[in-house]
């Protein structure tokens, strides 16, 4: 444990929501316990308290960090060029988050309803709410291009969001490790063009 | 409480079943107490054990119930005629389900990751996949046909899923009672044509 005195703050207090996370993956939200937290931190319980207040804080942080890289993701994808394409690389992007951090992600969706209440449960319907904005902004930029038809503002959003939940939802069905981005080409196909035959 | 010993076991036992309902939507799952349901249903908690075997086996039988009365409506969608068609009254007879069963349905989908292990829980799986093959079916038809694109068997019923669940989201985020029926058409149309502009 010697190596956490000369740790700074910062890298100290990302180990323990690196630990936080884990331990989500492996036990579920009720399960996990401040000690296991510390442990897997290599810290004392009492040390936790130097970097958060409480467990609920713990989450409401990691949370926030997970999203905080999936907006760096969004905001990165330049505002110019061809709206469509830019949507696109948007959902690319969308994907390969998902990739990234799918464990935590999986259990922190099950873990929604048990949230309801908690600091967590509000970080996390703010800032969902704030990433079906930014995919609503991009959307109605092809709207105005002409290239999607006009439609309500809410609609495109929660229809972009839903393909990407279904695709999440076939990689657990599935079981398989593929990277989801790969599937970028397919749901751009159904979000502009459906199943229908021309 | 006399009314109890003029009436069939069936009549009884549904009433327990709607009792179950209700405290469910109300309380929550792991809130709902076996004395709670009998109190409802008009009995004692002793003769609660001559219709069920315990709270895991109300709820299993609960959700049966409206599975039941939910694949009634998808089988009573003639198979013969224009697939497309009937297709489109699959999804306006599954809407019609969730404008009936909202509360009910909206507070077990909430309760999903709780029923893990629970008899409920298997019995939503089971269930579930049941509906999706049989919706995979009559979307195959309409493949066959010639008014869909060939694609992956499950991505279509997946996609159709997709977009009801999305549309009982967009209810309760409105907090609209307008029937959910009424957007079949609307939703048909992003099935079969996306967003995209021809």
């Amino acid at each position: 444990m010697s190596r956490t005195r000369s740790e700074p703050f910062e890298v100290r207090r990302r180990r323990v929501m690196e630990a936080a996370a884990a331990a989500l993956v492996e036990q579920g939200y009720h399960e996990v316990k401040l000690e296991g937290i510390a442990r897997r931190a290599g810290l004392s319980k009492g040390a936790l308290y130097l970097y958060f207040k409480d467990k609920e804080d713990i989450f409401a942080a990691v949370l926030s960090d997970v999203v905080d890289r999936i907006e760096d993701r969004l905001r990165a994808v330049p505002e110019k060029g061809a709206p469509l394409k830019a949507l696109s690389e948007m959902a690319s992007a969308l994907l390969d988050c998902v990739d990234t951090h799918t464990d935590f992600l999986i259990q922190f969706s099950r873990e929604t309803p048990n949230l309801c209440g908690e600091k967590a449960g509000k970080v996390l319907q703010e800032r969902f709410t704030r990433v079906l904005a930014h995919i609503a902004d991009r959307i109605q930029r092809c709207v105005r291009a002409g290239d999607l038809k006009r439609h309500d503002r809410s609609v495109g959003s929660l229809f972009f969001f839903s393909l990407l939940r279904m695709l999440v939802l076939q990689k657990i069905v599935r079981k398989t490790s593929a990277p989801l981005n790969k599937q970028t080409g397919a749901m751009m196909d159904l979000f502009l063009n459906g199943l229908g035959k021309r």
